[in-house]
């Protein structure tokens, strides 16, 4: 059957408040760099009264890999929940116009769309604060069974098993991905998400329930509990057919129950902002594999949008990334 | 008398709203490129539409110029008009957050807060839709006397010439400023902007009502009438004490009395967005002046300041501008 979509991501949608700091502040507030955690209303206003001038941009770990497929010429659709207000809006103007199919009703009289105040470290690095706001009503409700038949992957966040109904969406939409033989696939998020949904994570895995995994490396070895990579990577391998490591500079390693390839990392003159690197890398394998390249040029594909959006401020590409690959030699 | 403050910036309180976006876009739209253009609601929705994804960042001309004096060290004040909505109380976090005086009543129950639509196109330039919203509230009981007295300089954008009553702020506020013996200073904001105004503008110069003005070649090229640069310089140091015309990729000049100083651009590596260049000039320049720095010098720490914003996306500095300026030797 063919699809109508290459790619439906399904995960928290959050309008990202980027602040650049110091990394005194980081300290100050007691909070763990490269971590995101969950805060509710009175914190996030906190923090936002702590730091100095912000940008919103539309972010959402699976919306930026969304924005990612989008961008480079794929075929996208989106769910996630958004609240009736200006932020949600707009959070809803930037998927649509660029051609993602996001029909998610929004929430009416509760409360607003979720943010996350990430706060961004002269090294690069983003330390995220998000109010997950609106996101806690996604349920199985809104998963649209026609767009995940449609939908030759369906690509959910792990951020999904914090809000507690969104985990029965995601089953749902996984069941019905496979009914439809199509494939699913699932980020790890964060490491202390990682910790947070270790055991139901490696069942998500290890029954077929997703097929590919994307995990950085800390994700990794949270999930299999080892600080040593390579015994995490045969682990992986043994548990499910297909998955993209990220090794920040170090670049990526695609695995598959019969190899692993390592790809190089792209230069980058200056990382400014590391939010979205692993969105984009995710949205730039997902497309590789979409149309059928080696998993080397999959993994490729993945580090040029990576590099992309690293250096700049904000959590999704500036340039076209389909312009970005075509520069690299890919035919697409 | 001592100051409290070293520049004091009143100019049209405005969220920019960023896009990435082809010159067809604006043929297509029948737009100018590099125009600022008011729009009403309804065709500020209309471009909204029109666009694809944007980020959302505090703007406004002498905004910009006041967080770029905050972010160079300086002691800054700010009066300007917001609503009392999410993105005026977003506006004003943007410039209390980082020690800006700030203290003009939100409009209640009115107009939203200002927008700017703006559309960065591959050269870098910058086209620009702007809706006034509670901008156009902007009058004369808002200007703080107390403020304006302690300010060194009083600096006032051309474009509060566009809402009926704020002009009537700025000579209220030059008034003051002039009876507690403070220098005032202006820019002509757009050569649009100095087209519908050119009269009045002449006035406030020749009176002396302004004693400092910022041009950009257009701008002074529209206020003389004439295609000759050399021509408008003449004519602009009969009429004003001191001026500074930026040129672009040309450096800028500083124009007394008795000289005229050609201070070359510094290098950049990519213009990636326009926004906000002349404004932070005008920071690194009006900064210089409160240091009491050589004219050559003020212009280079203009050159330095713009040079910084328009590397990225975003009308305001994201590195501190004080750090920018002593990596180039100057001990601030």
């Amino acid at each position: 059957m063919t699809t109508r979509f290459d790619v439906l991501g399904i995960g928290n949608a959050i309008m990202d408040v980027l602040a650049q700091v110091d990394d005194d502040l980081i300290v100050r507030e007691k909070l763990v760099k490269g971590e995101m955690r969950l805060v509710d209303a009175a914190r996030s206003a906190a923090i936002y009264e702590a730091i100095g001038p912000t940008t919103l941009a539309s972010g959402g770990s699976a919306g930026n890999t969304i924005a990612g497929i989008a961008s480079l010429g794929g075929r996208a659709a989106y769910i996630g929940k958004v609240a009736a207000d200006p932020i949600g809006a707009a959070y809803g103007h930037d998927m649509r116009s660029v051609g993602i199919h996001f029909a998610t009703g929004p929430l009416e009289n509760g409360a607003p769309t979720a943010t996350s105040i990430i706060l961004i470290t002269p090294d690069g690095e983003r330390t995220m604060n998000t109010h997950l706001g609106a996101c806690l009503s996604l349920g199985p409700d809104d998963v649209e069974p026609a767009v995940v038949r449609a939908a030759a992957i369906t690509y959910l966040e792990g951020y999904l098993w914090d809000p507690p109904a969104a985990k029965q969406a995601f089953r749902a939409a996984a069941r019905i991905a496979h009914e439809a033989e199509r494939k699913v696939a699932i980020t790890l998020s964060d490491s202390f998400c990682v910790d947070r949904h270790r055991g139901e994570f490696l069942e998500l895995v290890r029954t077929g329930t997703v097929d590919i995994v994307f995990a950085n490396e800390h994700e990794l070895k949270a999930l299999y509990e080892t600080a040593d990579l390579d015994t995490a990577v045969a682990a992986l391998r043994q548990d499910c057919a297909l998955a993209a490591v990220t090794l920040g500079a170090e670049g990526s390693l695609a695995v598959s129950r019969g190899e692993t390839v390592h790809v190089k990392a792209q230069p980058v003159d200056r990382v400014v902002d590391l939010t979205g690197a692993g969105d984009l890398y995710a949205a730039g394998f997902l497309f590789g594999l979409s149309r059928e390249m080696a998993l080397a040029d999959c993994a490729a594909l993945g580090g040029l949008a990576a590099a992309e959006v690293i250096g700049h401020v904000g959590p999704r590409p500036q340039r076209h990334l389909v312009d970005v690959a075509r520069d690299a030699g890919y035919a697409v």
